[in-house]
């Protein structure tokens, strides 16, 4: 494999631009043009990946697109905000090939589309290291509507979207290099294909008083959250949410559900509702179609404390897995 | 030297919060907020610099972080756009150390304030590589009016800002490792310490039909301006503006001229500026204490014509720097 004779602006016009939005401007000027709509403030996340951490060099090109692209809407997400546009900066490892690069675009291209999100602009450097790329995403709320991190308050009960653990019991099992059990497929899928949960927004946006997404694990993060809301938590983990798959997972092997609460990659979102509207934003989400579970109640004070399922008291040595 | 022993949120608690803008929410969210102004357009550019590439690794940490910075700010003000606010993705080489660390956020910090430009988010992954910074930022201009790459016409005068190649001949200096000649200091300043020609925009968003900051070399970004606004130029070679010490050394090394009019790193700026404009614009400029210099002419067709210093024309083999 010989390194593809393209020089920037061949690249750009080759892969890019094609899958550019109209504000990326066909992505021959030096800079983007958003319009945000009146009255609306603007929410900015970045999130940078590198091979080796938060996926894997040799997966399909497609799937680090996509990965890259779906952390950073999760965010945007669980702030309320509705998908802009994005930027990309891509560090190329050497020897990449313009074969690996069609694909990644395309996928790239696929799933901005699927979720509104146009590509806006970017850059690309040779840097001879891993592959890292750098995404930053646009989001809009209403003025003064973001969903903070910091907002939780005594009283509010928390939930949390979908299932906790899939990613991480997949990335155990890719790392054990054994394949997917009979019934485990998913979790693989889960680690290699998050999807942000968009449609969430407008029911966080109306109804939580708090939120972030789930990506550094479950416990971790709530830990994160409550302390940036300065209060407390009582978390039930016989509450939290696993998939059918993640069960079987565990049932073979205990060790497991430590792994799925305290393992990342889950992109879910964790949110603090207040009481009396609590019934609201779970109409609102089942209308939107994602399934929502209660975890736990936030109160005065700080820490978490957690309940095993067996009712006694559960601490977790590690807390968050880092990627960093 | 050892990597300093912190995780992700202590590296962003002891260096990047306090030099964070009010947007950045002190760090703590999974977002930053961008309130723009009202009838205001958002212009976003991103610029990504590898060690080894756009600086060298033992390059004083205060002085990376500036350049990432101003070629970003750069871009900018060629688009005529007030500056908002920028995000940083931070890919760290394996031993980095927390003085250096403190060392670069303090730099980050020092520029972000002299340009009005506050740091909002962003993200910081170990990447084992050489270090990679990516910057995406953000800036206002009145609703439609942020200025084109593509807005060069037929009769426009184009003006360059500064002086050309001192940053290139600042890096054959420092690639040939013999210092600076007497008199030649500034040509490593200019290549170390880009300015960006912010105080410009204004005068750009008044009166220029085109611009695009002069990153990649003269020769090669006037070729690339013109193509993109599908128009041709006559360039008098003998007009672009360039410092006593430029001068000096390419009186002692003929060579020198070529490397000024198409080496790289000059962040200054490329207007084009309709005729009945450009006293306009010659004052402005003057009032906003950055000299311009009228380097030719747009005209109908495709290509440019360069006439040499002795009236001749000119052919450039090479064109344009290439970080890529």
């Amino acid at each position: 494999m010989t390194a593809a004779p393209l020089d920037e602006d061949g690249l750009i016009a080759r892969f890019f631009a094609p899958i550019a939005g109209p504000g990326g401007l066909g992505l021959r000027d030096d800079a983007a043009v958003i319009a945000p709509p009146a009255g609306h403030d603007l929410v900015v996340t970045v999130d940078a990946l590198v091979a080796g951490g938060h996926f894997f060099a040799d997966d399909p090109p497609a799937g680090i697109a996509l990965k890259a692209l779906a952390v950073n809407l999760s965010d945007l997400a669980a702030k309320g905000a509705d998908p802009l546009g994005f930027t990309l900066a891509l560090a190329l490892p050497a020897g990449w090939t313009a074969d690996w690069m069609g694909c990644f675009a395309r996928g790239l291209g696929e799933a901005a589309a699927a979720h509104g999100c146009p590509l806006l602009g970017g850059d690309t450097v040779r840097a001879g290291g891993p592959l890292t790329l750098s995404i930053t995403a646009f989001g809009a709320v209403p003025a003064g509507r973001m969903v903070p991190r910091t907002g939780a308050g005594p009283g509010d009960r928390l939930y949390v979207s979908g299932t906790i653990g899939d990613a991480a019991l997949g990335l155990k099992l890719r790392l054990a290099g054994r394949g997917a059990p009979e019934g485990q497929a998913h979790l693989l899928d889960r680690y290699l294909h998050p999807r942000p949960r968009l449609a969430l927004r407008a029911a966080l946006r109306r109804h939580a008083s708090g939120a972030m997404d789930v990506s550094d694990g479950f416990v971790g993060d709530l830990r994160k959250m409550m302390r940036a809301s300065g209060v407390a938590a009582t978390v039930d983990l016989g509450a939290v949410p696993l998939s059918e798959a993640a069960r079987r997972f565990i049932r073979d092997d205990a060790s497991g559900f430590e792994v799925a609460v305290t393992g990342g990659d889950d992109y879910e979102i964790l949110a603090s509702v207040p009481d009396a509207e609590a019934r609201a934003f779970e109409a609102a989400s089942a209308a939107a179609g994602v399934p929502v579970a209660e975890v736990g109640r936030v109160g005065e004070g700080e820490g978490v404390a957690f309940r095993g399922r067996d009712g006694g008291a559960v601490d977790f040595a590690r807390g968050a897995f880092s990627h960093f």
